[in-house]
């Protein structure tokens, strides 16, 4: 058999060679381009490098590689208020509408009063009463046509852009890195299960199978006809913040993850949880410290407090003292969003 | 450049290129030897050819092949009684010597007593307690020790064999045929979640994150060194039999399977789902009518009834009604087990 350049394996082999000798290539050129220089980007690359080499001591089998990412926050806007709490305020209407009973009911009422202030002095109590109406006793698809109507028509207050455009370049720069490297990337958020499985693959690259979230039950029945359909139910099933984070991971994936990221209190069972495994592991926070061209909170360092995405002085302590790596946006980020100039 | 077969680049190819078309290498010869010719076997390799082949009005997207087994009964052995049960069962003299308050309660001192007429006489709620008492309340680190000691040493009383090699040779066979066809291949099992997850990939190539079972809590919390740790709860999270199938594949991988494997009234749900959805789809059941080389039960066909894999005479015309495929070990199996002559 003869060999040449026009002989069409040579093209195969070129393809397939892209294929498999592709992560290699990427290695060589900057994985992270929107990432400043600094020990944040260091410490990611030196993860990788030390935990996907062959003959490294730190070298993690591919099944095993698996990294976790907080969403909101973490890899997409949080501010002013949750995606998912807008969509829940949003459907509102449709729902008091569909059972006009509410409309007098509290805190439906407040709600449909359009009474800014008002609505902000909701207790958790009335939000968790809001997240049910709106989010369960509705069957499996259609609350998947609900929830793609408003994300494909919503569009933030700040950036008049869609929701799913919000996402930060760096951090799906870091998503498709590790993945290139044979690191599976799952999403584990405090944010609804089935809500953001919406639109993970899309956004992300993050397919159903890898949102773990906080999930209701979804209940099995039939139609009049006789078909099977599942129906959102309001019974909790994970809370998946805190604690329920690492709980979330031993249920969903049974394994504990090489890298975590996060950016509050919330995340940080589910960081201690992985850098509690042995080898090398890998624990990032993301700090909001760019009010200019994000947003500002903490109250760690100074900034200031919020109840939405909380960064406590005492979980920048425990970072710095177990060796967590904290991101700050302003320095570390040397362009936040796709749609920057 | 120059090529000739000596060129190492041709090494590199002719490697490459046998991972890139095994596949194809393999779906021309005979994907499953031991299944005599007949409509099971062709029912799954129709399947997988309208559902694969590019073009085809049935193709399904590589990302959303997904293939759903039930494990006792359907992937193994289940007769005399399910091997995690037997595991619970040989843990109660541990568990008791651990606390020895439960020597005189009921049920653990029928099973301490060692009256085998009594113990077959336990109600479903003493089994429950006995679940409890065994799998729950210690670290899951705990857990998998005795787990796996346990796989390693126990032997099943008819083959003399570890339970893990009681696996349907037809079954695997099934698996990796559908693997290498782009599926993925989960366990969806009413056995516990974490006791399978400890053998799935070793005996079936079916890793962690790919087993749905039944699943009680894992509670986060830290030891007095202030390491974190889990802890299996006696809280039930997921009752993976029945309606829990679907209602379970809806939470842990948010996808309908193409195709679903059962042998039971526990499976019936899972395979309505399945056939519910779209397209080209895969249900079917296996009939235990081979008590010769494994064991008879029904009370289909006038099969012998059991309480351990029920399979009504109702499921045996659901199956026929509804386009079930319904696998006779006896006559579709051509070898049961890897071990037999």
């Amino acid at each position: 058999m003869k060999w040449n350049a026009r002989h069409p394996l040579v093209f195969v082999l070129a393809v397939v060679l892209g294929l498999a000798f592709g992560t290699q290539v990427l290695a060589q050129s900057d994985p992270l381009p929107s990432w400043n220089e600094g020990a944040a980007k260091e410490a990611i690359v030196k993860f990788v490098e030390v935990t996907t080499t062959q003959g490294s001591p730190q070298f993690v089998p591919p099944a095993e590689r698996i990294a976790t990412f907080d969403q909101d926050g973490t890899l997409w806007v949080e501010h002013p208020m949750y995606s998912q709490v807008v969509y829940c305020f949003d459907r509102v209407p449709a729902v008091v509408k569909a059972r006009p009973e509410l409309a007098n009911v509290e805190p439906f009422k407040t709600v449909m009063s359009g009474n800014r202030e008002a609505i902000a002095k909701l207790s958790m109590d009335d939000l968790f009463k809001i997240l049910a109406a709106t989010l369960t006793g509705m069957s499996v698809e259609d609350f998947k046509a609900e929830a793609k109507k408003w994300l494909d028509t919503a569009r933030d207050p700040r950036w008049k852009r869609p929701y799913t455009e919000l996402t930060y370049l760096p951090m799906q720069e870091v998503l498709k890195y590790l993945r290139a490297n044979g690191y599976r990337t799952y999403i584990v958020t405090g944010g609804g299960q089935d809500f953001v499985r919406m639109y993970a693959d899309e956004v992300y690259g993050i397919p159903p199978e890898q949102v773990v979230g906080t999930a209701s039950g979804a209940k099995y029945g039939y139609t009049k006809n006789g078909k099977p359909f599942l129906t959102k139910e309001p019974k909790l099933l994970l809370n998946d913040n805190n604690a329920g984070k690492p709980e979330g991971i031993y249920l969903m994936i049974g394994r504990r993850p090489y890298a975590a990221f996060g950016n509050s209190t919330g995340d940080r069972q589910m960081l201690e949880y992985t850098k509690a495994g042995a080898g090398e592991r890998l624990a990032m926070l993301v700090l909001h410290d760019d009010a200019q061209r994000e947003y500002a909170y903490g109250p760690a360092l100074g900034l200031p407090a919020t109840r939405v995405g909380t960064f406590t002085q005492a979980l920048y302590d425990q970072a710095k003292r177990e060796g967590w790596v904290v991101i700050s946006m302003k320095s570390d980020w040397k362009r936040i969003f796709t749609f920057e100039p």
